[in-house]
């Protein structure tokens, strides 16, 4: 799911914003020459995401940056854990860090909170997934980090899935059609590998858009007595998936219910980073040798 | 700062990511002929950032979109308050939705959560300031919003300003130049309208720091005495920034230290977007005319 | 499915190749001030397709080019038949002519081929289908183009559906697990809305396959007997794709098997542009205006 | 002529085209550690174009893919040779396998078709030219695998040489200049090394162009007869090139008349790409391993 | 030669340069809603050459920006000239100055350089054209800006002439071919529409080279003596083109000598930028509008 | 300040504007396998500047061309020295040549000139420093050569510090507010890390403005006896800076009044490249070999 292309795309653009013209603190206090070596810890427990986005950006900042990752992404740990250690040129070190951090964080933030989800809904057939409420230019690294964090994915993106919502099929009934002829016609036209998910508000409004034929009914907004019945209406012919209102105090409840897919907007559109540190430590240069040449920089 | 580059960037990426073959399902459900009118409205009380975003996004979907901003950035509403009207091609305004919701909740959150430090500091002369722990390839909008909540800005990036750390003092001083004539070497080479701001952990490190001649001294992660030690120390020959452990609880108490500046990485590192919904009414179209055209899409 | 953002990415690479450094001919020829009409004219029967991309293209060398669209995407048409009006500065028609035709005719050539398949089945329940077998750069433009011509597309790219063939099957099976649990694991790491199809080359691979769990079979170069031994096998447990030494002779055969999808290669691989002209007439310019303007173009 | 920056532009487009999100079948089925070998194979005979644009598209996916080229772009094949082998990671070579197939086939289709062209010249003076009819976005791969076939190109774009049409000289004479005057106009304002062409529908139009000093006049849809009186009455004066009704069927006795160049639109404006396939061998993976590592994927 | 891609993609990439977090000093003085008219003015005489650029420029900025060109490119004009007017939001006009200053004045430096070597070789045959030895990344400009000034362009780039240089011909002649059996090999495989130009530094290279058959044939360092006898010794074969040493105060001797073409490497690797100004006038605000206003910039 | 990503962004823009599509004498002369040794001998004296620019653009053309600089940026040279030595296949280097040129030249030709600036100011403590009226595209680069010449650098950009100027506070002063009150609010909306730099044209204006609070005031234009006064009134309050009429000829005297900074246009607006040259070694190639190899080229 993470390509090269894509990650590189991001921490270009990142690194670009951070360092239009380079660092000028670390060009003017860190001679051109010196190493450092650093280790990424882990100042809270959490589920770590993000090791491939570490080592690409340490290497569009400097090929020569050695990034030894320990802990493989999707991989719990506790406060303390040294995550990755780093080595190579310190101003490359340096200038990368806050990049990283802030991928990487984000990141880890969104499968530890995606992994809290997911284990309230162990034991259910229920399974967490995300939504469209990710950072603009950041999806595929959420979308990653949700996995990370034992969830699933919903559609990629507008293009590779219908989700029909009551303002579409209102188009449709307002010139006549009905429900489930409208989705009927929308079947025929749609590509034969596109998901077909309707949304519905209402219990009443389930028969009529399952006899058009979907793949997947939400019930929006359904209290949980209202999910029960729509599950047990529905019977297995088109997976159910719940939404709105799913927050960790609800979301063991609404998986009882017997719902198949539980999107929770949270999981990505209020991230909390997860608190990681880069400990960095700069190889002491001697004396002469650097003030002959970071006069330079 | 908001320029229509960086906008349009942000927004022609965000638009590729959220529907890069298009969107299935308005394509099958709404006609290419039909028109929607739609409001943006605040389900919750907030400060709004984003107006041009908004209307930057929906342009780029669909020229013909005309957007109709009610509230401008900065301005303080309640729940239920119709921050913008929209008017134009259905479809269009179905698919930049997400996209600009995304971007103006963010932005949103972030200029609610700042407003929210800032009259905590009030009566004090201490300025509430952004880190450069955001989003990456969102800076630009994020620090846009940090400012519509009544914040100020730090540096853009690592090249604008001088941020030396302990980690970069240590190289200098490993190699026998002691801190003073580290700060004054640097400010030598230096431009002259960079700004120059050094780190200190404790206090007996600012007294050779102040030395060396800098024009913002950052006192990280000092207690409330020391804060106040520090500020009288410093005693005007400098400017004082506050780092470390600021939360809503504790930014009255150590803006009433006597500190000039309080950076707050939480403003943007852990963003709640805020909710903001767009109610959209797509008009009836007559049925003949739907079935004859959206045949063709 | 043809967003403005993918048209003019096209078209912007494709003016950049033609004509980097811009037109020396018309530069010199045509005096700077010079309007133009023209008329696009089929020279072969056919079907239509790339409207919007004609508009674009114009637009993207000059906007005052006014292109009125006579015949929608979609229709079918005759030889000699006048297909767009254009309106506006000569010199760009003639720079934009060349790229808009290499565009149209090559879209208009898939839809025409496309047709002809859809013609040979119509009465069945088959769908004609494109494949990945695309030109690279073109793919939104060729599937749009099969679209105009009654065909239906297939997965958008390698993101959106799973496709599995015997060497991916042929991995798990060599670690000792039997295809219907393989199959059956993978249906449960996969995202709800992604379509599970699974390609088999003997009619024994069927009934594991469905055993898994599959939205679509695809029965890989089966003859017409076996097709139809397949077709009953499956039994309406998932769609049934055909695919292999499909064309225009045994089309119909295929589809009289009783499958569901018919996905032809043919259709984008080896494209015979359509004969499409653009016929140019450029206004008459004062001799004396010309003399005194061209000289610096 | 192929320049690193110009595949690896098409082949990132192409890549990103073919799979935006990855490929989720290959990243289901397919552990990460796994690798594979693979042959690309000729399934008809044909003359090979497009070794660096395999090369460069496995190493876009996985710079550890190495690809071994067994045959050198411009040489004949027979059905059943191998003209590459590939080894690497299983995954990348998946992936890139019909971004290559799509780019390769489509040169070696070009550089066959080509080498037909050429062939039926052998022995004149005649050679076989390009147009610029080729697909958007590759016009440098084609114009690569025309000379690979034996052909030579035409001019790059619109930006480095004149070809003067009817309507471009009808400006010029509608405003009372002579044909031989407006050649000699154009002549003296164009830059000394671009070259001057000028299209003919008749004879009579051949002396007053060839007055005003071109250097090479195209005989467009000419006879046999005329193109032989037009070649006379040119008289090595200027190079002649005939265009026009070139099919395989034509161009021996087209050449055989003396003309100089004969450019073939066909060559690229309705490519037939040759039938190649690439064979893959995954290597098998110790079933514990797999279960293990490809839990994350 | 000046495409509107061309423009806007070096526009695009100044303003990002000269502006990427926008125009802190007219956002914090400057109120939103102001509009200022503004006059290009020349400070001292010259050729004028980039209206173009400077409508784009503008237009990038803030498409309110209107722009009216007062003189034409190409026009020679006095110091004190009004060139061109602007009338628009003021922050717009003032945030685009500097890149199209820039931009203007370097073309304009480049077009009045360019006549003064033309001027210098009236009334000769010779023409002055450019080089390669052009800015990276402005070259169109610069090009556009000699032929502003009445030279002509030599080649494009590398791509669309052939221009031989000893060490070129030295490949070949230390394998055993003779300079003359080298060039008509060349001229055997290439495109016919692509120039042919052969450098030589002897008078005894000439007539080789002119067997071989050129376009050009370059005479470099040749003292005007050796130019006369080469231009004898070239007798209308081939375009003579003299290089090297070219000045003001040598240009017109050299021209004398009977060459077609004289190439001037300073009008593009060593230009002094015109003196033009933008006079700015901000249109006075209220105080109350303003102070209200300019809050929130 | 030059970072891998600004280099590369340039080079890449270059090489593309200086062979689209290859270099079609190289392809043609000299066989792809040969190889070439160089030699960046300086023809002229002057201070380098230059080399990582030189070695990323040889690598971006071909990664095997080895480059060994031999003399660091910021070193002063002689007429005859060898800069660099390059090593590598000879059709990489002689396509890398004209753009590494074009740039090093530039550079160096800005580092030359900024070093003779600053000899002439030596034993002041006097600044010199670069303006934004820098080559489009190229800033970053010139300002590192400037950086090489012993210069110091303004401000990067309209982003990154505030230099109001006579019309920005017209503006508000036209509404009423005196210069002093409006500097002070513009300071308190001023990120603390933005330098405040205002203009001024007569002594008269020198002290409202320092009242206000300034970190710089520019004196634009003043006479050496009003520079002297000037930096007198200031008396240390702020930086003051010199601007307007600096020249090699004028720049020790302005030195000598007692400034911190004189700004220099001409150190970027006006460059002559400086002279340096590529001695290229094309290895000799075995006859045989090179026949049979070139031929597919």
């Amino acid at each position: 799911m993470l390509t090269r292309q894509i990650i590189d795309r991001i921490v270009r653009t990142a690194l670009d914003e951070d360092a239009p013209w380079g660092d000028v603190t670390s060009e003017l206090f860190v001679p051109a020459e010196a190493t450092a070596s650093a280790r990424l810890v882990a100042r809270e427990p959490g589920v770590f995401s993000g090791a491939e986005v570490l080592v690409r950006t340490m290497n569009a900042v400097d090929e020569r940056i050695v990034v030894d990752i320990l802990v493989e992404d999707g991989t719990a740990f506790e406060a303390g854990h040294t995550l990755a250690r780093l080595e190579g040129p310190a101003r490359g070190i340096l200038r990368g860090e806050r990049v990283a951090l802030n991928l990487v964080q984000r990141m880890s933030g969104i499968a530890t909170l995606t992994s809290r989800y997911v284990a309230l809904v162990a034991g259910t057939d229920a399974r967490i997934v995300d939504t469209r409420k990710t950072t603009p230019g950041l999806r595929a690294l959420e979308r990653h980090a949700v996995v990370c964090g034992g969830g699933h994915n919903h559609r990629n993106s507008l293009s590779d899935a219908v989700m029909a919502k009551d303002n579409h099929l209102a188009v449709l009934t307002a010139s006549g059609i009905s429900v489930t002829d409208a989705i009927r016609a929308v079947r025929r036209r749609l590509g034969h590998t596109t998901h077909l998910e309707v949304e519905v508000d209402r219990l009443d409004q389930i028969e009529p858009v399952l006899e058009g034929g979907v793949d997947t009914i939400m019930l929006d907004n359904f209290t949980l007595d209202e999910l029960r019945q729509g599950v047990a209406q529905v019977n297995g012919r088109a997976l159910v998936e719940a939404s709105g209102n799913v927050s960790l105090d609800t979301v063991a409840a609404i998986a009882a219910t017997g719902v198949d897919v539980i999107s929770v907007g949270a999981l990505t559109h209020s991230v909390r980073s997860l608190d990681l540190g880069l400990d960095v430590d700069i190889e002491p240069v001697a004396a002469a040798e650097h003030a002959g040449r970071s006069a330079r920089g």
